[in-house]
């Protein structure tokens, strides 16, 4: 075979598909969706508006954003079955891998399954993010052998997931931290995740095979598996009462990475952490547990020094997440529960100009023809 | 962004990985595992030895070929939650979408689930393996209210699933027909769903997750769902009397693809459908029913002196399983029994040098910055 181009390696810097969901500019620290920046989605905007812009292109006018949130809203429900099925997945099992096995069983139950057109996706759009929401919250109260709270819909996706998750109406301000960490999370153009929901979907397999395939990829330490591992170094760092930067010298001794820090596309701060680090800051000062946040900054400062580089949207989604009251094994499927949102986008983008993606590889194996030696001769 | 390239539709050409596994001359109709032809393997070799082939690298000694086939039937197992959740899945569900929700929940009685390296998934992939063959016989009894069969650990992973799946130890000429077919569905470079898993290895997410993923790429018509539509247009014909090239014909008028042919990476014959014409054509004289293969090659005559398209593997392989008594929803699960293989053997490379996979996309929406536009003045 000959090749049009050599590897690549990991594909960096290969475009893949063509996209108007979302713009980075890598140099700049720029993130926009629509082509809308990031800082004034965060400032100004909610989730559910977010998810209008992401999957019709523009934002909403105030009867198109009324009818999203009552559609969102509505779609709070799980089968009974889908109910059982959490109920029977083990203690010890991973929530990323519940997430995925219930996410590839709500297929079971959509009422959609067979169709693949447009409008059957932007309601499994709808259907899929108000779903992945409730399991993640079930699924944590299951567990702890808590009782099931049924969605209020009347509150926001924000305030809604932290109500059936804590069986509390949470205070404004968490409610407004979650929906910006939401925002902050929804797209990044071709992550891995969304790359691999976009080469399920082009087969012109299903929205739920793309998504079940994006939840897989989000759950490697790679991906969105990161910000639990940085708050295990959190953790590590208060409970021994170590000094953080002599704790993270220490790992960097061992030649381990510090989770949290560096991106692929980002060669200056991502514009999501200026965010996050905010955040962490006023949730921490709100609710009287600085630790983590102070932390986290002391780390921060001896690594931007150090290492030059900089800390990326899951170093300080690590500590706002826990001051929302967020178990740590949670801290990645809540990054799903936003991401949803950009999956389907993409998806959806994906279907309207489709084409199979099908790489090649560069053959590095024993030259062909390479005999078959009878078994008497091996 | 300025992009290194322009975006290749589909990643067309564009080599995305280097890999040892399988060599291509899609020029020269070249198909060869670990550099052997596949016309060698497919007349000399077994599926257990092709899996060994692409595991290790290099074909088996008695002992080594011994070692992984008592593995491999050792592992004939399922644990009661996963035939409970089998049980459960209802009637009408799509097989697919079954096999990927219940490899998916595998991991939670997976013994090494949250070990990634290569000798923990040496063996996942030799549970994989073992455990798709039975689900899928197994569910399709279940569907059928028939009673389960318990593994054969004599019988061959080939003879076994066919026992499995019909109550009885097949001929050895359906054993043999069945070998050649998981060994030519074995493995084929970067099609979409290995490389739906590698790119979801390579976030260090695990084994069950990129096989997941790759099961909801392999569901799509555009890749393992073809032979399903073959079969169901040799199916239409046969019903309708009608003469399969004045149908084909029609097809071509309405603008329908015909499922089939054509390959992406092949401009001659595809290999693999060299033998299953000839496997279909034995099988349906043997069987003495010799009509699916009829209608297969006058299809077949038609189209590659109509339309300069040659079948692939997904034509003849569509006569060849129905010959073997393998229901029409079956054929692409059946290609997973297969290819499960060839996925686990891409993972374990991806994590042996990896490398996250995360592509660009070329932007094309709304052009930066797009103001964000208060509520009241949309």
């Amino acid at each position: 075979m000959s090749s049009i181009l050599n590897t690549t390696k990991g594909l960096e810097g290969v475009t893949a598909v063509n996209s108007s969901v979302c713009y980075i500019d890598g140099d700049q620290g720029v993130l926009a969706y629509r082509g809308i920046d990031i800082h004034e989605l965060a400032d100004y905007s909610t989730f559910e508006e977010c998810c209008y812009l992401l999957w019709f292109g523009h934002l909403p006018t105030r009867a198109e954003l009324q009818e999203l949130k009552l559609n969102l809203a509505r779609e709070r429900k799980l089968d009974a079955s889908i109910i059982s099925l959490l109920k029977q997945a083990p203690k010890h099992a991973l929530p990323m891998d519940v997430l995925r096995t219930i996410v590839s069983a709500l297929s079971f139950c959509d009422p959609e399954e067979k169709v693949n057109d447009a409008a059957a996706n932007t309601r499994k759009s709808i259907r899929l993010t108000s779903q992945i929401a409730y399991i993640v919250a079930a699924y944590d109260r299951i567990r702890k052998g808590k009782q099931l709270i049924e969605p209020d819909r009347t509150l926001s996706h924000a305030a809604n997931f932290l109500y059936q998750l804590n069986g509390q109406i949470p205070s404004a301000t968490a409610e407004r931290a979650l929906d910006i960490a939401l925002i902050l999370h929804a797209d990044h153009e071709l992550n891995a995740s969304t790359f691999a929901a976009r080469v399920v979907a082009a087969t012109l397999s299903d929205m739920h095979s793309a998504v079940t395939a994006a939840i897989g990829a989000l759950k490697g330490p790679l991906h969105g598996g990161a910000n639990e591992a940085v708050f295990r170094i959190l953790e590590a760092i208060d409970s021994s009462g170590a000094d953080p930067v002599d704790y993270v010298k220490g790992m960097l001794a061992q030649k381990k990475k510090i989770p949290g820090f560096g991106h692929r596309v980002y060669h200056t701060e991502d514009p999501r952490a200026t965010h996050l680090r905010t955040m962490s800051r006023d949730l921490g000062n709100s609710s009287g547990i600085a630790k983590w946040f102070e932390i986290s900054r002391k780390i921060e400062e001896f690594v931007v020094a150090e290492r030059k580089l900089n800390a990326n949207v899951d170093f300080y989604s690590a500590s706002t997440y826990h001051t929302l009251g967020i178990d740590i094994d949670l801290f990645t499927p809540v990054f799903a529960v936003s991401r949803i949102s950009g999956w389907a986008a993409h998806v959806m983008e994906q279907l309207s100009d489709n084409r199979l993606i099908r790489p090649r590889a560069e053959y590095q194996g024993p030259i062909y023809p390479n005999k078959y030696v009878p078994m008497e001769q091996r």
